[in-house]
């Protein structure tokens, strides 16, 4: 099946807001097995949404329609699409009665020009939006099935996924049941992951497909499981996935929509624990990540930064005499067991960063150390990180917050990673 | 002149890089008054390039072709550039010295694979690209002036501006000078400052053109400055700045390349003067925009967060009864001169959140607390804020650094924006 998505609205033609919404679908396609094969950005303009309609119902199987379905006046694709498919607009009564519903519920009188969100080119097929008032609806146009959809991403997300990719997939005549199942990893690289997981797709003799995505510092691996029905995806599924979290081993950070720093929060709660956060050159932004979680307010109890050594031995009070005067393993071994006495808390975890002299080059880079205490010992971990200092922070806070979930899972906190030099 | 945009490229096509290439090319052409019409997006497929290649040449004046200049068997751009202008590839003998240079100048042996790409269309104009090995070009493919550029976005953005930009200006018979001057500003929504700033581009008679782009918290007021030359897009300008800066006062937090907190550290490095941060619910995020910034090692003493008054309390040791044992105003005040006495610097910024209780729900909200100490005097400023909590923290977060840059800047902290309630 060949698909086409068409993005509309100035404010994505003229660059004002990042296109996220095109990446969104065509790779939740793309998880499901479909292929995009054109996009198209076209603005509030009749004659241009006209062509593109038009071209995309000759050449595509399916087509995805983002925007154009607000109140106002440049909100064109219901118009358009009418006019494309040569129908006229009729009201839609269910909608309307939806709306004023959707409105009644906030106490507020639905706004005259709302209306217009329910006229519906005649014939189209209803695709529900439970969370707000632009109607998805379906429509043939040329040879070719059109979806549409909304422009705001919560809204367009939830119609893809429940209205859009069923309807896809029966016209695709794909298998009953597509999953897709994601593992986050810290510490490995994309051609590593590759080759580690070489094979792991013909395990259970094929309907599982493997694919990756990186974004520095983690990367996600991703299988894709089609079958007959729920209890085929998860029989395939259930061995591939032991495989891959086999594979990949200790550097699993988290599934699905967990997140490495969510998952750390969910430890602590878990173990009734609670964390105090010592950070130097990450200046605040490993607490970041942390602090504002739900959950956190039962298990972080503070962090501090600063620039020296100095201020941070200042910072936590300590008095003993030549204890955290540079940035060695001691220092930072010493700051952790520090700040978690201090914050009464039963774990502490410390960073300082020593930065390569020479500059921010690429080239350079800084010696990055970890201390986590937990009242019973200190786990401790220095790395070397090559590239310039916004790369070398980013590296750093991950291996910060990897280092903490390693001691909270009891596994090894110095597994060697792809991304740094020994 | 109708432009448009053709993005190559599976990872673009299938979403797993979001396309913020387009945004970039698209933006900067509307900033000079360039009007991009058609956006496309095509992967890497012999057939689809040369079919979008062609209807480009068609219907387009100029077109700018991203990505596909690599090395590799999948860039196709300089091939299928070729086959649409029906021409043949001749190697380009200077861009392959130029690429056999900047190899040596890194101390390795070129790969034979780079040859390909000083492979050019016959009678294509090089553009050139000084930090890269891909060779942009220019070539007319139908009634349409083709230009190539590179998938790498600091590759591209130096070519569009210093190849791309005067050459489709040229073509569009535009004066020789166009300036972009920006103003950020927090505080102003888009639509008062469209209010604000209405007749601001008419004072000098024409060749100013105003817009905006909202990122909330901040708000981007663009002018485009067109003129014959360099002192005449000056003259133009200097009324029509000045009059934008007297119209949005206080809330022009930095302009052009500037940031909020890179002004904060500037305005403290020129002042002789050193920073410490206590935060609530923003755990850290504050210090996080600051802590890492050129500069900061002069001015940024330490931070510290904490979920609770106690927290806090007790990581700033501070012993007096009956202090910061709420998130009240006073304590706030009390915290942020606390911090500062105890990390021994000129400036202390303080914010406690208080949020509303029943959730994380969009018609509630938190009210935020900040005091700047300044050994002088504490100035404090309260304020609502409605929405998500992560809505509420990013306001929050906006509104402590740009009080400690109006402390700074002897400006009162308390004039009201426009997110707040009363």
């Amino acid at each position: 099946m060949r698909v086409e998505v068409i993005c509309t609205g100035d404010e994505v033609l003229t660059g004002k807001i990042v296109n996220s919404n095109f990446s969104l679908v065509s790779q939740r396609l793309e998880d499901v097995g479909l292929q995009v094969l054109w996009g198209t950005t076209v603005g509030d303009d009749r004659e241009q949404l006209l062509d593109a309609f038009q071209r995309a119902g000759r050449r595509a199987d399916a087509v995805i329609v983002n925007g154009g379905l607000g109140p106002t006046v440049d909100d064109l694709s219901q118009e358009i699409a009418a006019k494309a498919a040569g129908v006229d607009l009729v009201l839609d009564e269910g909608w309307l009665a939806r709306m004023t519903e959707f409105f009644e519920r906030r106490q507020r009188a639905m706004p005259p020009s709302n209306r217009k969100q329910a006229m519906l080119p005649r014939g189209s097929e209803v695709l529900d939006n439970p969370i707000g008032t632009a109607c998805g609806f379906a429509l043939d146009v040329g040879r070719s099935r059109f979806f549409f959809t909304p422009g705001v991403p919560r809204e367009l997300r939830r119609m893809l996924e429940e209205q859009v990719i069923p309807r896809l997939l029966a016209r695709a005549g794909s298998p009953g049941t597509i999953h897709l199942k994601r593992f986050h990893s810290y510490g490995i690289g994309e051609a590593r992951a590759d080759t580690l997981l070489a094979g792991v797709e013909t395990i259970v003799g094929g309907g599982v497909k493997l694919g990756f995505r990186a974004h520095y510092p983690q990367l996600e691996t991703k299988l894709v499981v089609r079958g007959r029905d729920r209890e085929d995806v998860e029989r395939k599924l259930a061995p591939v996935q032991a495989e891959v979290r086999r594979r990949l081993g200790n550097f699993v950070v988290a599934e699905d929509d967990q997140t490495l720093e969510g998952v750390v929060v969910d430890e602590l709660v878990r173990a009734e624990a609670s964390l105090a956060i010592v950070e130097g050159f990450t200046g605040g932004q490993m607490a970041g990540r942390i602090a504002h979680l739900p959950g956190a307010e039962k298990v972080f109890r503070r962090s501090v930064s600063g620039r020296t050594p100095e201020q941070l031995r200042s910072a936590l009070g300590v008095t003993e005499p030549g204890a955290v005067t540079d940035l060695s393993l001691v220092s930072v071994a010493f700051l952790a067991e520090a700040a978690r006495r201090r914050a009464g808390a039963t774990h502490g975890l410390a960073m300082l960063v020593e930065l390569d002299e020479g500059g921010d080059r690429i080239d350079l880079g800084g010696t990055v150390r970890i201390a986590v205490a937990t009242g019973k010992g200190i786990a401790t971990r220095e790395a070397r990180i090559l590239g310039g200092r916004d790369w070398v922070r980013l590296g750093a806070i991950e291996m910060g917050l990897d280092s903490l979930r390693r001691v909270l899972q009891k596994l090894p906190v110095d597994e060697k990673t792809d991304f740094e030099k020994r």
